[in-house]
């Protein structure tokens, strides 16, 4: 298949890029140092992308920019940095992308999480996680020519910086490699509108 | 309680003002017709109103518009109604309100069953009900001054025009009275970070 691999540069979009690579025809998107360039908190350069691009047989979202911060600290100015990369961008893929990916294709999006355990710090980027795996769930069920929708909300990697790490006491660090299958899970599968629990 | 009820004209907002007024003090706001004028989908106006009000015991949200249409005719520009008003709308509701909530007191916000259970058209709102939903659950861990925060998740309601109620096909219908019910719950009980499920 050809997939187009956004946030390809990241951790995650590295994992990913290894685990569908010998099989599948990767297309690399990212801000920077790669052939297709993306900033996904613009329509346009979105738009840009797809036409650059093609049509494609999958679209994974290994990215998204979320704010981290003490609630009494977010301000709606702070918060709409998440809204625009990790929420808006995210879903802004599949509704400008929809018209790009093949038939029977699809669109794997990451959420996490702390949408269903709170860390510290942590409001604003639940709340795009979990804007992100309603509105796949539901898009799903209205997505055309047999095109699949999943999400894949993760855990802390066991590489995540143990700077990072230290805000998920007791949470068990997944590797990464594990959670790369369940983008291979969701490319490669049958199912769609699901959330793929990597806890 | 000194009851800050947003949202207070429409049909929801009316059974929440039925169920508390009898018990609390009930100011209520809505953009037109209260004596409090908010237009939630702006910043200034949210800041405008807890100014004019000052503290409160609780801060109901019962409002939030949201773009309803087939998945395929959802442009960035129509997903951004309900990101504007159902989905920042409510959550800077919390963001801005903080202070103007006594030791104790609450905040409640309104989401629904499509995020659990789509239908036809419902992509975008569903999506504002998961972001609140989630973060709802994740601010609820970090509210200071043991302010608690909720969410009340409603099926269509009884009351509803039947031409909305066909978009809920086998959905059970609840009154509207149940609904209120939760918001009392939120509001007069102990619980924070819950997402009440009337379905």
């Amino acid at each position: 298949m050809k997939v187009l691999l956004i946030g390809a540069t990241g951790l995650l979009g590295n994992a990913v890029m290894k685990e569908l690579e010998e099989k599948h025809d990767i297309i690399q998107a990212a801000r920077h140092n790669t052939d297709v360039k993306v900033d996904i908190t613009k329509p346009d350069s979105i738009k840009r992308m797809f036409e650059q691009v093609g049509k494609v047989d999958a679209v994974i979202s290994a990215t998204g920019d979320a704010h981290f911060g003490p609630l009494e600290e977010i301000t709606p100015e702070l918060n709409e940095t998440t809204i625009e990369s990790k929420l808006k961008g995210q879903v802004n893929l599949v509704l400008l992308g929809m018209d790009y990916v093949n038939d029977g294709g699809s669109f794997t999006l990451t959420t996490g999480v702390i949408m269903d355990e709170p860390i510290y710090q942590g409001a604003s980027s639940a709340m795009a996680n979990g804007a992100v795996k309603a509105f796949t769930k539901s898009a799903a069920t209205e997505a055309p020519r047999g095109i699949r929708i999943n999400s894949v909300s993760p855990s802390v990697f066991q590489e995540s910086p143990e700077g990072l790490q230290a805000f998920f006491p007791g949470f068990e660090a997944v590797p990464l490699s594990k959670v790369a299958l369940a983008f291979r899970k969701s490319v490669e599968g049958v199912q769609t509108g699901q959330s793929y629990e990597i806890y």
